[in-house]
């Protein structure tokens, strides 16, 4: 699979982390010839945040986070690709046993301060023991340089690695966030998307990492679809080693972290359009703005189903500024607009108003940013304030041809 | 473009309906060389019962049907394909009303009891002046077998005309019921879905049939799903000429409608599933029935999860019988489910039980079903007694080549 044309020309290099040690190996899963095991270690319990998809049929390593997500306290997470761990009953619940006993043994602490997350086909049993197997050699060898690596080592049908970092000040103290994520096709996320780690120094309790790791999220993973499917595994973590030498934080409406949650939602928004960028088939970046709604919920609302319509997204693929298709969009969505005083702007063109393209409209600046990477897209419904913004691809050949032979 | 593969072998004769005329010409209104309007007389008025899409940006021509509905009256349907009138603004209804003027001048009649419908491209104002030259010639072709070229006209990106005909017997008489429909993309109904116009010759009151006609609709059209895009133009009409002789029937529960109301929703979910089988770039029927659900509408619901997925729709493509996107889309429905009782079933083969694949599953038989043209999905959630069956097609290269170039 060649690199998605919409992949950033250039990745950064990400700093450490103090506190935080990470590494990948290649257990022989499912892929032959690359790495697909990846271990983040604590050196101290760090502190832990975590959202998770809302499908009513999550994966084994969901359940097992979910579980252990009230105590707070993470030093290791160990996630592999090729397996998901979905919908494999009993023995999947004994894979992310097995994986997070072995982990807990190498490290010396308890299970439950390990997280786990898989990724790749669902319904297979995954052999944990090539996992269990790999896990002392990998424990061994993880460094503070390994994000690049660990980035790589979660890939999935992803034609490039996901990372990103930021900085930010606490109570004149600096601290870093680094992210990496993965994702590609089954993004439509319901409270998170696919997989996403996200590790800091600061020195922030569970609760208002958690408070901060949602109120970003909502932004941010879940203001993004590739194509409407919501995967099994969805997940995503924030630890904070609290390395940082800053005063002591106790409530999330603390301005002293005015920076931090700027620079989290600011990450945290990178990741997310990377997967976008990466999603599976795209050949266009669409933005999606909704503005007039009723509320942020109904804009959200519109902006996914103009954002997961295949007509709306072929078209794109097709160049084709056929703005038509956003108006069934808006019509079939259900949240509330008002027909007759839509106003669509592509490119920042406006072509509608008040129920009816404009006079004269002339379509030539249009089709000229409908040949570009970088989609624009913005509706007002007229019957109120809120707005939100959406990300998606368009829907290719690409996607067909990924999808029609995954699995075989 | 080739006729879908799923295109039924052989179409019926339509016989003659007492009392209805029909007839088709082109007119001009965007393609060359074929047929674009359609024009159904009734010789006396007719009742008229139907329902319509559920989009917030409804084409004027829905907008109008609904307006005259009340009055439960028809002396004519006009209908053109190539141009929805649809987000036209006061254009659009300037040629609604052009065109039923025209139709009422020819016909004798109010223009409330002329109901127009048009399909085709959106937002593009309707050369009503092409309609309103060609109705007096149209009007005095129509004749009592025009109904495969009445079916032809209103095609789009249909590859083949959609009709049928079914009797019944009400109080000892017999009735027929002739109906036609289009649609091939842009299918997710919400209340109805394109268009499809139905004509018996029993003599039944407008509110017997309106209740007939909600009830029918809902196991029909409300049950196919080619891409999720709900059409701002979705309609169904039934019209009834009363020339049957038979005993008078005002109560919608009578049991002399029994053998009528089943023929009803026979012929309706006929053509539901013709435009299923011109889903744009089908190459599969695929059916999906959800069972062991809260609710009918939560059955629906879970099996429109699953119709909708496009990871789901291309594998099928693929032929690959890869369920884990199954259990996906069950999961993602929002539908309540139990993920540890979940059954699948592929073509009649039990492939998981109590949320796991079974012991020993032999996929030999699921992907020889596979590589058929009807494919069989059978899902139990595991909570219920409820179930309800949808029906859609796979999702193709031939659907992106057909959208990314429709309006171009």
């Amino acid at each position: 699979m060649s690199k998605s044309p919409l992949a950033p020309q250039v990745m950064p290099a990400l700093p450490p982390i103090s506190g935080a040690r990470l590494g990948a190996t290649a257990c022989g899963i499912r892929y032959n010839g690359r790495t697909d095991l990846c271990l983040i270690v604590f050196d101290e319990p760090a502190a832990i945040a975590g959202v998770f998809t809302q499908s009513a049929t999550a994966a084994a390593p969901i359940l097992w986070c979910r579980e252990c997500l009230p105590g707070g306290v993470a030093r290791a997470i160990v996630v592999n690709s090729g397996n998901a761990n979905a919908f494999t009953g009993r023995l999947g619940d004994e894979a992310v046993r097995a994986t997070v006993d072995a982990a807990a043994d190498a490290l010396g602490c308890q299970p439950g301060e390990v997280f786990t997350a898989s990724t790749g086909v669902i319904g297979e049993p995954l052999a944990a023991d090539k996992i269990v197997a790999a896990l002392p050699e990998l424990v061994s060898s993880v460094n503070q340089d390994g994000w690049s690596d660990a980035a790589a080592a979660i890939m999935t049908t992803d034609t490039f690695a996901k990372y990103a970092t930021r900085i930010a000040s606490i109570g004149g103290a600096t601290v870093t966030i680094n992210g990496f994520a993965k994702g590609s096709g089954m993004i439509a996320p319901d409270m998170a998307t696919m997989l996403a780690f996200l590790v800091t120094d600061a020195a922030l309790p569970a609760a208002v990492l958690q408070e901060m790791l949602v109120a970003a999220n909502d932004d941010s993973f879940n203001a993004i679809t590739v194509d409407s499917d919501t995967s099994t595994s969805d997940a995503v973590l924030l630890c904070a080693t609290g390395k940082a030498d800053h005063p002591p934080i106790t409530d999330f409406a603390d301005p002293a972290l005015d920076g931090f949650r700027t620079a989290l939602e600011d990450i945290m928004r990178e990741l997310a359009q990377m997967i976008v960028r990466d999603g599976e088939g795209a050949s266009k970046f669409i933005s999606v703005t909704v503005t007039g709604a009723e509320s942020k919920a109904s804009a959200r609302q519109i902006g996914l189903a103009i954002a997961n319509s295949p007509l709306v997204k072929t078209a794109i693929a097709g160049e084709d500024a056929n703005w038509g298709r956003i108006v069934m969009a808006v019509g079939k969505s259900g949240a509330r607009a008002d027909r007759d005083a839509l106003k669509i702007k592509i490119g920042g063109v406006t072509i509608t108003e008040n129920g009816a393209r404009v006079p004269n409209y002339d379509e030539t600046p249009v089709v000229e940013h409908m040949t570009g990477q970088e989609i624009d897209i913005d509706v007002d419904v007229g019957v109120g304030d809120a707005r939100a913004t959406v990300w998606t691809c368009d829907l290719t050949h690409g996607y067909i041809t990924i999808n029609a032979d995954y699995r075989s």
